[in-house]
């Protein structure tokens, strides 16, 4: 069975790789580009995978919070990507990116029976991002 | 009659004036305080009210469109709303200061036989500002 | 106080006036006037108002379900508007003119104690119309 | 301006009047009266009203928060109406009398500057109950 | 191709373990522990698998319905879990125990020529339980 | 890594088999055989799946919008399926039909490094249809 619990958060970013120009940078990003940046409310959907214990749960729900809050959440949330994460120092902080980065949070501080199956990050209503995560 | 039509723009903003110090704006906005900001993808709600015309309809939706994506969502859409706006120079940029600035750009620049009667911001899921229009 | 209670319905239509050439029609209403008609999923919310009765209740749901499947859903639902509907024959079938049908529609059937104070028709999730009903 | 914030809390109850037989109560609310009680997840949304302050902000969204929790949340989420409050020891807690409840909770509490001016409480995605409060 | 068609229904329960004392039910259910049940409106995701008929399509919506509702929903909808349903006389019935019990009354009456491939049962809009269901 | 996105389109249809009498018809689809149609607002989900380019990207957005755009919208939207469509003179346009069209025109029209992975096509918001695509 599988269990996948949503958490929401804002954050803004810019699209903007310094290894091109300007002009460049607009080509490859649009909008996206603009100096100051723009944001995002992103929804973040963590399944995890398990059997049900004897108390009927698959995970302890605010052990599964706790986690997703101290390891991503609080990395992220109300946060600059660009400049407050120093992993997006060199790497353009898109949201395929910061799926992956998510992914890696959780997994460094995962210590929760079941195991970490799925994340999906949203961004806007229109894009939504698909991770699997491998055995852990 | 009222026809709602629904918009949706991303941008990004701090809550942050310069007049208190960094310990009160944090007491004030909390996290919202955070030095490179963060964002939002805000739903912009715009209601025009007038009669029916011969052709059924209320207003022409391709003239609405063009009147606010011109008059407003080309000024705030991936913008940084602190430092891309200069009404937002010494203004702090709150939602309900965005909601105001909308209403008055739309104002500005209406000139459609319907007229404009509300407005209503969203900022992610959980908080929504309401704006009615007075005649105009 | 005042129940809001939403309905469902699917029905094509096809946006053109007789009275306007082909070439008219499609500036007037673009893709709309596509000569065989398109189709939308409707949202209908019937608000009433009135006094809490006794049983604790605004209005007995299913005689309210009842007078709006009977006067409104049963005439439009699954239909072509243009083509299924007599009073469509000579007025273009708009989401405006649907709106004041369903609202003639159920002000003939109404036959509860509280009173029809508001409907919401929404074609798709970016336009609604707002109807406000006076005494009735 | 107006800002509605949006709440959600889960809770219980039985349509029930014991001045009626069973065979009554079953006619009038259906399934609604099964013995044991059934559930929801309610959302509640608070609008208050006022001016915008100094800050930007129509209200202060922790103080807010904080009154809707301790007046009105903390009775009735997680709760079985019937059982748990005794307001509805002899009122039938239907959605219509659990608003007004609501309603006189917050009026209660509050010590906000800016005014409570709307209440809606949601019952399922049909249903939405709507308060306007006078002059408080 | 798969088909996954959307039910809705209202249900009670309290999450309590005769086994253990009161405050080691607190501690593990925290609040979803108190005496007297809380409750939601859970929303069942039903999805079919199969080949496309004749009649273009992959199963009768009418049959499946028609099974949904005699073999899950009669059992559940407008039930308090803990008291009506045996099933949960000794099992503690949290969702992930509720979603494995409609899966065994679904594939008791399974009578359609489609294979039922999947269940997702959500509780409230942060929690959903997926089960994936073998060669039937 | 997968990203799906998501699009929009009115259609109407007539669920019908010219191989059976009317009678065999209404038994068989119901209200949606109506002769003169009915529609529906579909949400076509597209996605799509490869590694993340040193952009950051798994593919362009508006090189996916475009192909989505020329290749299956510009087909069906604001249509009758019936009698715009000659992929459906002799096949009924059901849902079930209607995904297997648009992965077809999806697939001849396919010239992106990601490849396509899945489709999604939901006809009102309780019925969605999902087609696995295969090596591409």
């Amino acid at each position: 069975m599988r269990l996948t619990r949503r958490y929401r958060f804002a954050a803004s970013h810019r699209l903007h790789t310094p290894a091109l120009s300007e002009e460049e940078n607009r080509r490859l990003y649009g909008k996206c580009a603009n100096p100051f940046g723009h944001g995002h409310d992103y929804i973040l959907d963590v399944t995890v995978e398990g059997p049900v214990n004897a108390d009927g749960r698959l995970v302890d729900r605010a052990a599964l919070d706790g986690l997703v809050r101290r390891h991503a959440l609080a990395r992220v949330e109300y946060r600059n990507l660009n400049q407050d994460l120093p992993e997006f120092a060199h790497v353009v902080p898109t949201t395929e990116n910061l799926a992956s980065l998510v992914r890696d949070l959780l997994l460094d501080g995962w210590d929760l029976p079941a195991r970490l199956a799925h994340l999906r990050i949203s961004e806007t209503d229109r894009n939504a991002f698909d991770l699997e995560v491998g055995r852990n």
